[in-house]
């Protein structure tokens, strides 16, 4: 590794390349709890000349090279693998040309995402996808990871605003996928391949995003209910009537109670469910649709709606959501936010599976997530240092993600696959599905240095 | 081809293989100009195990595989090989599930995608995509192709309504990819690749289609223009206005007039340009949004703006722009219809750089397309009979896609690559993006079996 630092040193300059064993420490684990590693050096390059630059020499040397933003994920995606090379990204963070004709933006993989999100409300615009993280993390790493967030029902998830990508590959070799285009058929989809890679097939250096105008108007309500079905039915109900609220966000009443704690907001202690639902567009339409959502879930037994009169009262409300996971997080000193998704029909029955499968193997879950589409984050509180707990955690997890694979869903909402869920892949996917990745991954990265043993061995 | 006939009748029947000369005849070409081919037989799969059969056999032998539904690309992309087997999917027609609660659709490829439309119409949902081939083409053709159509810049393409694919793999092997989530990012986006390849990777059995609510209203307006320019800065200043018509079609000159003599509507023959436009959604947004399109189409200079006041008007005014194909292929022997891309801000530039190449040439021009997408169809009116001016086409046809590069744009906005594109794709793509789709392509059919000889050699 000497002659690595040495090597990155000259590439970069000494103020750019991190060595000592305290720094190594702080680039030793990402979002994602119980999984750490040690890195032999961490590189900032600040231009993609410097990332290929880097690559080539770790290629010619067989490094491995994990890639990383703000180290937010919550799969391990990020967690170095011993004496590897990491790459931060983070001082590539410049926005390169806001397009305001053909409404894209150009950025740098280290841009804050919230920063491409006021860039594009500056102007009119909207930068739809919004991840839970989306104050600290990168841009970047969302790509790799395609991030979802609360949005996606509506608007879609990260990969529906990526328009084109400049990636440095496995041997170097820079290469600018996609363009300004709307419609462009001429030949593979190659960019789609990169994104939500999870930095195993080559390093993303510049990304083209799609921005939309910025809805003039939005209405945020909040309904509580006695039982978790009626919830779902509201969930179904208002999409039956042909209505698609921005976000649907749901909590459980373990949730509900740490958010109260946590917050004082005045939530029902006794609720068994919330929804916040939020609907935007023309003001015309998010007033119908505001009425039309409030009578529908009274219609499925709501306690109470509340629709909030200001944005002040709007922002109120949504701070429930916003903060479930951090009141969750106080509770018990480990939290493992699981990301466990299926199609929306399956919902209820999700739901009702995992407080089952609480009780069945005496583990705390709080239940918090995104109702219209189907992904849910059920939340682990533990103790990574209670050995026997930890061992009931991970047979509750496996029942639940095969209950969720069982249901036509997938174990992997938003997090991606990682360390953390790649045990779980075979049985999502399948053999045959699982051996096109593998394939492509021996394609794109013959020596596999790229972030090895995230996703699959 | 004997042995291989008597195999596929073996495995299908004799009713369901073809494979004397006159039928050959008629599986010889698609909607291409200029290109024909010569198959071995054509067979008719009805499931997906007979597929997998097939192409097991001809992996084996390592016989070409050239799949197709019905022929109406414009690319050459389903035009047969020599002594190739034509897999013909229009048997396998059957709509196999309609899911109102996760708004999907599972489908088999040889449905016509039409059909898919007027199912989803039938239960108040709309499959967006509307190819200008819809009436005829299937849906398995559509996603091979990644169509596009006319409402690409309001609701995306084929790729954005592709939630899961059954696929049959260069090997035979049968994989599904995707599901009925919303959100899923376990693993790499397989699904992405194959679609848009154009039949080159493997072969779509099953399509999972999602599904978005039907908008309640919508709006049509015909605006005319003395100068191309003022139609380019209507469509800047709308989008700039924050209004995305679901629509905006565009016709030059010698299209409104050979639409005019071939439909009678009243389309002035002085005009430059025509723009089609039309607005969907909450019948108070399409109503002030027509009255905005209508204002700004007014102060950018049109000449008349139409706003249609019935569904029988606005089909009127819509055909001007559905007719302009047959319009066109009336005037000359041999239509050569085109797709050249450029984001949306060159599209005064490109419309222009056409004319000027027309004249350069001293060939016929008429071009149509979709101004919010910049996906221009320059359609070459000509005579593939007259040597000496289709050697003047192909150099037309070669400066048009060289400035559509330049400008950032694409060779191919939505028919594919095929025979007929693919000695631009170098240029258009580069050689590190070509090598990629290259190894991909090697990767996922080996021996070359798979629609050889398209996208690249």
């Amino acid at each position: 590794m000497h002659t690595t630092i040495a090597e990155m040193i000259r590439l970069v300059g000494s103020e750019r390349v991190l060595h000592e064993p305290e720094h190594l420490l702080t680039y030793g684990f990402d979002g994602t709890a119980c999984l750490t590693g040690k890195a032999g050096c961490v590189v900032f390059p600040k231009t993609t000349e410097e990332v290929a630059a880097i690559v080539r020499y770790a290629a010619e040397h067989k490094i491995p090279v994990v890639t990383r933003g703000s180290g937010t994920g919550l799969s391990g995606g990020s967690v170095p693998s011993s004496q590897c090379l990491v790459l931060c990204l983070v001082k590539m963070n410049q926005v390169l040309e806001l397009d305001e004709k053909n409404l894209t933006v150009l950025v740098e993989p280290g841009v804050i995402t919230q920063k491409i999100s006021e860039l594009a409300d500056s102007v009119g615009l909207l930068y739809p996808p919004d991840p839970g993280s989306i104050k600290i993390s990168t841009i970047g790493g969302n790509v790799a990871e395609n991030s979802g967030g609360l949005r996606g029902l509506k608007y879609g998830i990260t990969r529906d605003y990526v328009m084109g990508l400049e990636v440095v590959l496995a041997s170097g070799e820079i290469v600018f996928l996609g363009n300004k285009c709307v419609k462009d058929v001429a030949g593979y989809s190659i960019k789609d391949v990169f994104i939500g890679s999870e930095g195993t097939l080559g390093i993303i250096t510049k990304i083209l995003l799609k921005l939309v105008p910025k809805p003039s108007a939005r209405k945020t309500l909040l309904a509580t209910f006695s039982r978790m079905d009626a919830a779902a039915e509201t969930v179904s109900a208002i999409i039956a009537a042909k209505i698609i609220p921005c976000t649907m966000e749901f909590l459980d009443k373990i949730t509900i109670q740490c958010v109260e704690a946590y917050t004082q907001i005045g939530l029902p202690l006794d609720a068994e469910a919330i929804l916040l639902m939020e609907t935007d567009g023309h003001p015309v339409v998010v007033e119908e649709e505001a009425i039309k959502i409030e009578a529908i879930a009274r219609s499925c037994g709501a306690l109470s709606v509340q629709v909030a009169r200001t944005p002040e009262e709007a922002g109120r409300l949504a701070s429930a959501r916003r903060a479930a996971f951090s009141a969750l997080a106080r509770i018990s000193p480990t939290t493992i936010l699981e990301d466990a998704t299926v199609p929306r029909s399956e919902l209820a029955g999700m739901i009702r599976f995992i407080q089952t499968t609480a009780e069945k193997y005496q583990v705390r879950i709080g239940t918090f997530g995104h109702m219209g589409d189907g992904n849910l984050h059920p939340t682990f509180l533990t103790d990574e240092n209670n050995h026997a707990e930890m061992e009931r955690v991970e047979k509750a997890m496996a029942a639940i993600f095969d209950y969720a694979v069982e249901q036509g869903g997938t174990i992997t909402g938003e997090h991606g696959v990682g360390l953390a869920k790649k045990k779980f892949l075979p049985k999502a996917l399948g053999t045959a599905s699982l051996n096109l990745m593998r394939q492509l991954k021996r394609t794109l990265d013959p020596d596999g240095i790229l972030n090895p043993g995230k996703i699959f061995d």
